[in-house]
């Protein structure tokens, strides 16, 4: 997420028009189908409504890039800073995370009408020549609408869940499509690797610098851990044996009465999805579960999950490709057997190391309020890689490092295994 | 709330069917300006959506009327009775209370065609000609439904309050109208008095038998504290002197951080209306007060709240005149002070009492889940008597008991003082 | 508790001094037994230390007495005001309730130097003559005092009960001693009656004025329900049945996961007391039921509570002999089936009437401090009659009025049906 | 913590009489002045009765040895492996740990008792030849020992500062002893390091396995940070500034209302100590600050807190002398600023690191219950280094990780900053 400080080409300039109009024009794809109604609920404090979700995106535009660098640019709604801010200290007070659920205005209607107004006054600013810094911002602002594409996804998937009539946002989700094969292990020597970012494509800040690091031998699973081998573990009392959970993790099992990942059925056949209530599919990866789970699945497994730089130095050789959100499954889905090598390790499940989340050596955050945006969550988090069947698939890459409690289940997040040699 | 034996005349089933019609359209009718995000939304547990109350009340009308009285009903819904169950314990498990913000379907537009649907059954068995058995409980329902226009204008209030952008119901509400004069109060002689219904209208069953009490010799305020008179306790230092409150009216304040009445601004001149933002009009009726702080305020003016014989031994001989929902004024508003006798007695504010709600001597609850509605709510509350200006004037009468929580402040709640002569 | 003006005689003088010193030293004598380590324990914001209860009795002599009528009386601590006050903010801040368990000093030998220090100089202070004013204070504080016996007793029950080791105050306490008999009612007309107290003897103000009420006609049982009665509830689903429960009383079952009376183990055979753990005595009355559980037991059998004036009427007309703390049971017993007319209306339980506590009609709170002694808790409570197990027999009279949350189950508190007739 | 397979020697086995009856005796010797009230008090969940403590330490030898290890002894009381077991779920239930301080039995006198009962047996068992397993077990118990010792130190330091008395442990603690001097760093190069134990003396298995880390070059300061220069933070409104803190910190210090370390007076001119209420020490370190507290400084200072591995790399080549319980000093102290190169590494104040609690690479726990100790609590801690001045020093070694949450206050922990070179 480094600035950098001379012009951009046309070509660049070209590029980032299309792309900052497709980035939009993806979200709202995205809630076409959804009613004014759905876009308001809340139903946990991580959860955002979707419309908050529209404005928030819209206003880090506004906020970061209207209002200095297009002259004149006058502001579309004087409170939407307050409402739509999510946690930038340094830009001022903000609206409480838990309460926007509270707020039905402005409505879907309004938020649109600012997305608009926003577009219009940021395709006039794309049609200048913008320098290499403002190219940067807007890169980020698309970047970050790209979260927040992934988050209205998650969000939705929960507030529906809660719903007895449990609605679908789309017919019809992946359906079974093979079988996964037997699980092994790929191995890796000894010795010094590096990871982080280097180039000059835009990443976050949290992916730099590049710096070495010091692997033990180590082998890597070629493919996520599945719905079938997960079912082992509950039915080897997996969730009633103390001595397979850490202690918090424990904890957390016998407060919130865990016996499943999130969305499954009680009598365990069942999940809820994007496309409703549907069959668990036993052959696609495990997905809804806790870095407690992950960490106690590895346990009852005779393995462990792996590190950062162990997945990142793996992930280094592999192609990008997989079940991205582009694939429209918003599903995990099974690669077949016969694939060679790493499977899934892009796409599918966002994958739990076993790596807290914290600064690369050298770390610096971005200047100014931006400084705010992945740095201060540097405490009680624990990394995951890969991206999931929610992600764009232009947004995510090997140095990637997504962050959630180890308690978070609502994002699409799994288990890769791994283990010393 | 008795039910009678006998069939019910011509004129009385057209009448029925008028009313009936009339409440159902004026519930629409106060709904009609909201946006469908408006109508999901939940701020607190006591606060349910407005799309909740427009289908409860239709399920009301579905599961006591139609289901049992019109051979062949098909139920619109399976699902609904577990959504819109208020709190009937012997007709089935119920979502809970504290999530009806979690719910985004059916939309508002469903609930219409749901509301539509009951409608024309309704009319259907209405065409026939019910016994008297049949017409009790289409009354019942009728006034269930009045109950819950008041509470979707309190409710939404609350919504509205709590957002940052003040949307109003109304464009306009209530504006000064006059002096409202000096305070004095009017004696009552010791003695025998009877309360409580005895005749053949439909009333509550909380409002009967009809019985003897002793009442001491008292005094009654002419007319309701007003804001001026309550704003003078607030400069007293009211909120802060511990030995005006009941203990756990100040452990309230204290855990609350109160130091206003509901909806005031913090500098003391404006209060959110459902008209929005308004200057507060110092000469109306102080509004949006707890139980708590109608006693604190009582003790602060060396007088004391009325109790239920008290109250409603003066109601008795006052017509039920007033400002209701009907007049349009959502807010209390000021009589004029050549007035003579007992003012906004009825209308304006529910009036705090000093009784506890409990069961008149003999009282019986309705058999089967009805006797849910009232008896089982007779601890922990307070009587509040006359209706409101959010009431349907065809709802109150001297024997309404409404009751609510000693904290409660969301409803249009005020002072009217009382005496020891 | 009205103040009165003239001297006392030098019999009343000698019988105050008398009951000084008996009062104080009971209190010592109940805790004699204990280790320093029972004295600090609070196991639930309700309950206060042993400690805490010996300190705050004598802080009570020493700031209300003491402090204005001894001249030159020296402090003895200047921080035990803020430790040892309990609620009265008139007289300054406090520590706070839930964690007077936070403190191991003073020790409780440093609290009994404090007893005997308050003591000598009450002694002097009595030695004089004291006026009418002086005489009403001491009376008020070896009421006081005897209040606090009881508590320190049902405190240390609850302490007790959650230590696994279930340590025992006394080596035993009563056994079953008989069979308690049909239930029969005991009936009477309707018509005024007059409840409150008007004499010249010390009650406390919240007995007080003496006035006027109207009775329906009742009836009220002539002993307590009994533990094999309340089985028999049990055994009924009672704890299960939402139908039988108040709104209020449904949700505390629920979220308390009450199954049984408190004390009760889970295979209902056993209760645990102040001797320590002991077959339940089906014959003895019901003990250590909250308000709810009362009133469901009443509507399950097909009755109801009696109210504050129907029991005060009935016991006017009874003796209050009964089984009260010096008796040494410290648990409720049976009395013979043979006895007439009414039984164990004083004594073995504490009875919940239908009652909420509130002020009679003209009542007036003491003066200053002393006020906050009663009037304020006049909301959220209901009324129990007629002195426990654990009362002191000189404590209690037809007119006394105790009062807790409808929820409290610690205290001895028991069932005592009524009817309408 | 790994175990070894043979005899040991004479010496050896003499030697661990002493350690074992050495501990023993210290423990007993800490609590001497202390009132048996004041053993049974719990101010916090994380806080234990010391009474607690002294049996605790008393059930690990008797459950983990003599149960196993001396043929024929009788456990001493049933209940107290339930009651004073800590957390290990394999070996069975065990009582709440926030509920510790509900409990006043088993006195500290009948708690003397085990101990000496105990005690007697471990030297009957030790007596014998031990092979190595056992005089592993005896060398683990002695070490858990002296873990509590410091956490009575710690948890009676809580419980004392609750109370208004501000009792003191001991008469008096450290005072102040001279000028910290200048701050400066002493810098490190990049390159492989490592760390971790790989001997034959005793350590926890947390320690292990000795492993290579890659190092970036660095600095870490010569000195911890004192109170003068936290004062600094605080008066540049370093708790008020969101900018300098984490998020999870920043929500803390609002929630918690933190403006200064624990113990320091509103006023910030004294803290309570072990000795009772003290003027502030400017040149001692600051202490009993959280890790957000210490991530907040040192990012306002323009510095970091160091890594586990740095932290590691620098205490290798220094000796472990320092101010540790052994001096009786019981606070921190100031060392004289003419020491040359590092200084109170050891000692003093816990070190706060950047790392979180994990595990090294080939980590593996003890086997069966005792693989409870140290590696499940593997998650949302931060490591800490170095010992405090409630450390015994025998205990201490450049290895050790101590682990704490990033809120909690209540240990001796303290700050050392690092910086990127």
């Amino acid at each position: 997420m480094s600035t950098k400080s001379s012009e951009i080409s046309g070509n660049e300039l070209s590029s980032l028009r299309q792309k900052f109009s497709a980035a939009r024009k993806a979200t709202e794809s995205l809630v076409a189908t959804l009613k004014p109604e759905d876009c308001v609920i809340q139903t946990m404090p991580d959860v955002s409504p979707t419309r908050w979700h529209l404005a928030h995106v819209t206003w880090f535009f506004e906020h970061f890039i209207l209002c200095n660098h297009l002259p004149g640019y006058r502001i579309f709604n004087d409170k939407f800073s307050y409402l739509f801010n999510s946690y930038y200290y340094t830009v001022g007070e903000m609206h409480l995370r838990p309460e926007r659920g509270f707020l039905s205005r402005p409505t879907v209607a309004e938020v649109m009408d600012y997305r608009h107004h926003v577009d219009r006054h940021m395709e006039t600013l794309l049609a200048r020549e913008p320098d290499n810094e403002l190219a940067f911002l807007v890169t980020l602002g698309i970047n970050h609408e790209q979260q927040h594409q992934e988050l209205i996804l998650t969000d939705i998937k929960h507030v529906f869940s809660h719903n007895p009539l449990y609605p679908a946002l789309r017919e019809s989700v992946a359906k079974p499509n093979g079988r996964a094969g037997e699980i092994h292990f790929i191995e890796h020597p000894e010795g010094i690797a590096e990871i982080g970012y280097s180039g000059t494509e835009f990443v976050f800040d949290n992916e730099t610098p590049r710096h070495r690091t010091y692997l033990q031998a180590h082998a890597i699973a070629n493919r996520p851990v599945t719905n079938r081998e997960f079912r082992a573990f509950i039915d080897d009392d997996g969730y009633r044996r103390a001595e397979l959970w850490l202690s918090d993790g424990w904890a957390t099992v016998n407060k919130e009465g865990w016996s499943r990942p999130l969305y499954w059925t009680e009598d365990l056949t069942r999940y809820f999805t994007l496309g409703g209530m549907q069959e668990i599919d036993s052959e696609a990866p495990v997905c809804h579960v806790s870095f407690y789970e992950a960490d106690a699945y590895a346990r009852w497994a005779g393995a462990r999950l792996p590190t950062e730089p162990e997945w990142e130095t793996l992930a280094a050789k592999t192609h990008t490709d997989g079940n991205f959100v582009e694939s429209g499954h918003l599903q995990p889905v099974t690669q077949l057997d016969e694939t060679k090598g790493v499977r899934q390790l892009f796409g599918d499940v966002w994958e739990w190391t076993q790596s807290a989340y914290g600064p690369y050596p050298g770390y610096r955050p971005l200047a100014g309020a931006l400084g705010e945006y992945n740095g201060k969550f540097m405490c009680n988090q624990m990394v995951l890689r890969g991206g999931s069947c929610a992600t764009p698939h232009s947004h995510i890459r090997a140095t990637y490092r997504n962050f959630f409690y180890p308690q978070s289940r609502w994002q699409f997040s799994g288990i890769r295994l791994a283990k010393d040699c």
